[in-house]
């Protein structure tokens, strides 16, 4: 953008916002130019709606001028969906936080795209509910960003995804349109699913600014067991056992022996038998009368060829640990490479042993670290190729790599993305799994929501 | 469309289908002018394609010959939504009923739509599983049909609905485009999310010719309650209560006083004590040993005043005598009065009473006999209102009545529909809950899907 046209857009962005709203300094344009990925891109200025009349209202001014908008909610994506791209405006969600009700009678509460995810489910648990999605990033995330990607988590594999938690939604689309969709109640077939199609959409669609998310009556007692393999494939086959008997765990989390490495050096997990090259997580909830027959079921499927041990944790500083240990596993790897490409490829569970074989069979012809671990439930794995980016040897083995892994990841039936979604990271890998034709109705519906295309341009799909 | 036309048309779809799929006799036309509600249009023809492909060349001759597609699964529809307009070919889905795939082990089934809803239910039994969603209609329905109108039933409550059991589908949109959306798997973010925007658009975007159905590992046992109130409200006050302690129901129906007379007319719960104004019929489900535990936290709730009996049924064949006659109500309905006006409301549960008391003052003003029953776990509630289509003071009546529930229904933060869909029959009174701009939203999606406007025609949007 010229910095004429520029100037005479921040005064309107002021006019419409206010002055402490619009926030064109070095410092805030550099704190906003990137999320969780390698890369930046200073955007041109960073807006701080307060309301939902200030979205309309900045929406306005970017159709006016011909603005790329990119929204942002807590910056802590992996794919890329909060980057700024050149020219672009940030519009920060972080001071619309309002919890705009709280229905406990009726398992709702309505909030702002600001709020932080994991302040849901503990407002929630003061009146016996919880907010069953639950990323890693809970504790600094905010729904906005849980809503564009369609976060998920260790829970998801018994409670769902963001997607199944979202009754209704108020946006503004890239036309400026105010709309609201679906409804406050579990139930309702009133016209098209608009609210799912806006939950996982990246900001491309239409900008968020309240969300109805429905809750659950939070289960009364937790159990958490530590299963040890000798080897990644009998890890995966024992969670294809346990995900064909009844009880579904509320958590089923891989770890290789990369990520075993990483936990152990955050000081959990330090007392491991000899041999352990994988390691499950599994966690069962419910009421505490419900859980020893739980706990059994889940042993018993998990007990089988290459298991080393099972332990149920003794006290919940002990499950503490290794949960935080497990969920700083993101950033503890990549603390060990300067650059990791961290796929989130999803396989039915039946497939899981074939992914991980494969996976161990590209480490090894590469030479390349590959570190493993993730959802396993879902068949949902992180696959970190852990890669110096001034090798550029390790690079294309690592291009290689990634290749042959989605290749392996459709053959067997699954997605390219569980749960990170598709941003600027995973665009060009999308004709893979998307056929042509279903990828242009993704573009004409792109085209209707968001005609100039200002709404978070290139993320989802090429710009 | 004049004879000319047609005969061209016709001779086109004989080529793309064969001749034995391609029916114009008046008795075929005659049986397949109707759906379930009280309104009739002879279609020019009916098509009985048996494949994928059948679908796709039926498409094109329809496009080459901008002639009007109404599909049909099961025909069982209850809002028009199968409803033939002038001119327009039926494309029947009964003969696509193969399962293409059933895999256990990752609890997903393939299916055509024309499969019969509860076979679904019943193949996944045999393997230990189950599928949720459970309309009335179920031992009749298809789930094409399921897929188009979102359908749900009593198990919504604890299990939720149609659009959470598909996790894909392919389908032929209006312009003829193939297409396949979502996955395989229990995650996936690979693009907007199709899947759930086809779910519930009542055929009008595109037809569906394959759907890939979560399942979920069957509960062990089941223990049923039945328990009688003195008034509608005090029944619906302890469906509130119910909602607001933690164990979920996987059935919460209310009966109101003329719903019970008819369950009673066809045998069941001929044993009510004196007094009895208002029924609920609660289950729970899980397994064996922690039923006790969930009927005593279920009971607890659902005493209170004006609480006149709680009975756990004794034996299978008394919870099978309570169910048939439940699901039988709707038709027993229908027997009593030539017309029913049959609405389909959603509030939030804790509104309930409000809502009952509402349409018990209703029916007083307007001496109009009103039968009301539904899903009342999740605020859902089929209100009939009976009318004698030749008294026309009492269609005047049933028109104010209508106006004054939807009012009623919306200033209690509820929905129009909660399971049966708009289709022809509440069309007109979408704009009472979806407010311009949204429903604009609406009607660009459906011409990105279906440019002609040939896909169903007048159901969900006006034509």
């Amino acid at each position: 953008m010229s910095t004429a046209l520029l100037a005479a857009a921040q005064a309107d962005f002021v006019t419409a916002l206010g002055a402490d709203r619009v926030f064109t300094d070095p410092d805030t344009l550099t704190l906003y130019s990137h999320d969780e990925t390698a890369k930046a891109c200073r955007p041109d200025a960073v807006l701080f709606p307060a309301s939902h009349a200030h979205v309309v209202a900045l929406v306005k001014v970017a159709l006016a001028h011909h603005i790329a908008l990119v929204p942002r909610a807590g910056g802590s994506g992996n794919v890329g969906g909060a980057l700024p791209v050149t020219g672009s405006v940030v519009v920060s969600f972080e001071c619309m936080r309002r919890i705009i009700e709280f229905n406990p009678a009726d398992r709702y509460m309505v909030v702002e795209p600001g709020v932080v995810t994991a302040d849901i489910d503990q407002l929630a648990r003061q009146h016996g509910l919880f907010y069953p999605p639950d990323p890693g990033s809970a504790p600094y995330c905010r729904i906005g960003g849980n809503l564009a990607m369609n976060a998920a988590g260790p829970r998801a594999v018994k409670y769902g995804v963001t997607r199944d938690y979202v009754l209704g939604l108020r946006a503004v689309t890239g036309a400026g349109a105010e709309i609201r969709t679906g409804c406050r109640t579990t139930k309702g077939v009133t016209g098209y699913d608009l609210t799912r199609l806006l939950v996982g959409s990246e900001g491309t669609l239409a900008l968020i600014t309240e969300a109805t998310v429905r809750l659950m009556p939070a289960p009364e007692a937790r159990a958490t067991l530590r299963v040890c393999y000798a080897s990644n494939v009998a890890a995966c086959q024992a969670v294809a056992r346990v995900m064909q008997q009844a009880v579904i765990p509320c958590a089923l989390e891989f770890m290789d022996q990369r990520s075993i490495a990483a936990i152990q050096a955050a000081g959990a997990a330090t007392d491991l038998p000899h041999g352990t090259q994988a390691l499950l997580m599994v966690e069962a909830d419910g009421v505490t009368t419900d859980l020893p027959r739980q706990i059994a079921a889940l042993s018993a499927a998990l007990r089988g060829d290459g298991m080393l041990q099972l332990l149920e944790a003794a006290n919940a500083s002990e499950v503490a640990a290794l949960w935080q240990a497990r969920k700083a596993l993101s950033h503890a790897v990549k603390r060990i490479a300067p650059l990791k490409i961290n796929e989130d490829v999803v396989v039915p569970v039946s497939r899981l042993a074939e992914l991980v074989a494969h996976i161990d069979t590209l480490a090894l012809d590469t030479g390349l670290p590959v570190v493993s671990f993730g959802h396993a439930g879902n068949g949902n794995l992180h696959v970190n190729f852990m890669v110096d980016p001034a090798n550029s040897r390790q690079l294309e083995h690592a291009r290689a790599s990634l290749q042959s892994l989605f290749a392996k990841v459709l053959a067997l039936g699954g997605t390219l993305s569980g749960e990170h979604g598709i941003g600027t990271e995973k665009r060009d890998y999308m004709h893979l799994e998307v056929d042509a034709q279903t990828m242009d109705l993704l573009r004409v519906i792109k085209a209707q929501f968001d005609p100039q295309g200002l709404l978070n341009p290139g993320k989802l799909l090429s710009a």
